[in-house]
């Protein structure tokens, strides 16, 4: 029989499909598209191609030689100019589409992969989401950021140079608002943080764990919505990413490699999406949020079910997905 | 810039990405998979093939001459048989998989498709539909029942044979439970159903409406998530799908099956889902809740933006994606 889990952090109910579950090996894709070139002359990441992205806000290195830039992005969800202002018209809703959308180029060469640069690289990715996340977080019509990273076609990417992407929104989305608010009910009820005490169990029991480091632990949540759904949380209790100090981005940057680097090896680089989760700006510092990494592989196809219920089929057992990639060398 | 929408209903946002927004032929696919056979000797769902399928629960038509046949999914999310038993270990909290997982084999050729069918055929699918809603919530242990359909790979459909299911769960999943809170909210606030409103204020505005029959209309809601998102919903109000009378399953069959067609012939055969939401299976009879059909054609890609933070970037504009189905002609 299968069996229903619940997500106490998010109350989303998963069906662990367990009669026709499949074996970890099933998900690998054995289908590797064409290798990319080291360097694309039609990129406009490319180095020596500066000038054909919009302008820079951050980068790492110099003009010519840079480890990391930050550029505005071409086709901005949002645009930085003008006022944030609300429409109210009966039951039509609207906001001028104001806020930040920029695109972290993570590295020079074209076909660059996180999981496979090295350690003092992937740092540097991580400085680059600190500085982009603080400069976004003093722009007062700003609510709330995202940080996320589409890897591959099926995971929506439209350009194929290692990037991530920051949205910086002025709203709190409702998915943010209600994962705040079953903190805070928790927090009221146990006077403890749903996220420490979930990551406590889960280092306790220790069969959902794929890689602990010094401040960071990955794991399969309990309810993992898909299969190989990852998340990795920090040790240390900070509700806003931004709170993440120097000791930590060296150590998230060990973790993030080595976790993406077991997904390359073990699934034959399969296509994934990654997003910073972090509390609201404006709540930051609050005892009962835990910001976090939520990773998905694009290994299965979301279908009618899932888009009318909101509830997931999991076709794979959380605790076999772990202990394989607890066991891929990396 | 772009526009923010809030979906009053869900209160999701979306972004309208006016500034890349893609006109709707953009979302012409032109290429079609290879055209399938009438027949398919290896398909378990073709006639003559009855024996192949676990057993069958509904018939429309004769044993060997069947027009529409339900039967228990053979690779079942839930299984009919056991008890309702929900275990708290600490933060862990699941129940087992008890619930019903049937199959509509929606007509006995293999390469049907229901946007071409004639429209009694399309109605003796919502009949099934029907029988087989009324039937799973004589069940004491189901909550709620979702009948939804996967056309094409990208929809997660893994038999081509044209086919809809219905899984009926022992929990009130928590996206149902929200959108029935929010209707109760706004009922509470203003006397009335919101759905109803909602469809109200459009069949005045007129420019997202793609089609009214007599006692449905199809439309691209004011906030749709995705492009091409559209929403059917009964004019009469009706909290759950089991109380649509057998006047308005005919005209639910001419107002789908054209729905359908206008994707088929304006976007070339997309690829897409379609559930019925209708309220939770015990509190049927409300006045504050609607069932509607939701139907997402497969024509965009959602990305860890959406993945993160729960809102969606819509390429389309709402408006332009309503009048170019409204003029297709079928």
């Amino acid at each position: 029989m299968s069996e229903l889990r619940q997500n106490l952090i998010s109350r989303d109910w998963v069906i662990i499909a367990t009669e026709r579950a499949k074996r970890p090996e099933e998900f690998v894709k054995h289908t590797r598209p064409a290798p990319l070139p080291d360097f694309s002359e039609k990129c406009p990441f490319c180095p020596g191609h500066e000038d054909k992205t919009p302008p820079e806000t951050f980068r790492i290195g110099d003009k010519r030689s840079w480890q990391v830039r930050v550029v505005y992005n071409k086709f901005a969800a949002l645009t930085p100019e003008g006022e944030r202002v609300r429409k109210i018209n009966g039951i039509y809703r609207s906001m001028t589409g104001v806020g930040i959308h920029e695109v972290i180029i993570e590295h020079p060469r074209h076909n660059a992969l996180t999981g496979l640069m090295t350690e003092p690289e992937v740092t540097n990715i991580i400085r680059a989401y600190k500085d982009r996340y603080l400069s976004a977080q003093k722009d007062k019509r700003i609510e709330s950021i995202t940080i996320f990273k589409n890897h591959g076609v099926s995971a929506g990417t439209s350009l194929e140079h290692t990037h991530s992407q920051l949205i910086a929104t002025p709203i709190v989305p409702p998915q943010v608002r209600s994962r705040t608010e079953q903190a805070v009910n928790y927090f009221d009820d146990t006077g403890e943080c749903i996220f420490c005490h979930t990551l406590k169990g889960e280092l306790e029991a220790k069969e959902r764990i794929i890689l602990e480091t010094e401040h960071f632990a990955a794991f399969i949540p309990y309810a993992a919505l898909s299969p190989f759904h990852i998340w990795i949380f920090p040790r240390r209790h900070m509700s806003s990413f931004v709170e993440i100090n120097e000791a930590e981005i060296k150590d998230f940057a060990i973790n993030l490699k080595a976790t993406l680097a077991k997904l390359y090896y073990g699934l034959d680089n399969p296509d994934f999406n990654y997003s910073v989760r972090s509390i609201p700006v404006d709540e930051k510092g609050s005892d009962y949020f835990h910001w976090y990494i939520s990773l998905i592989p694009r290994v299965s196809q979301t279908a009618g079910f899932e888009l009318g219920s909101g509830m997931f089929v999991n076709v794979a057992l959380p605790e076999a997905s772990a202990k394989f990639l607890r066991e891929v060398k990396v």
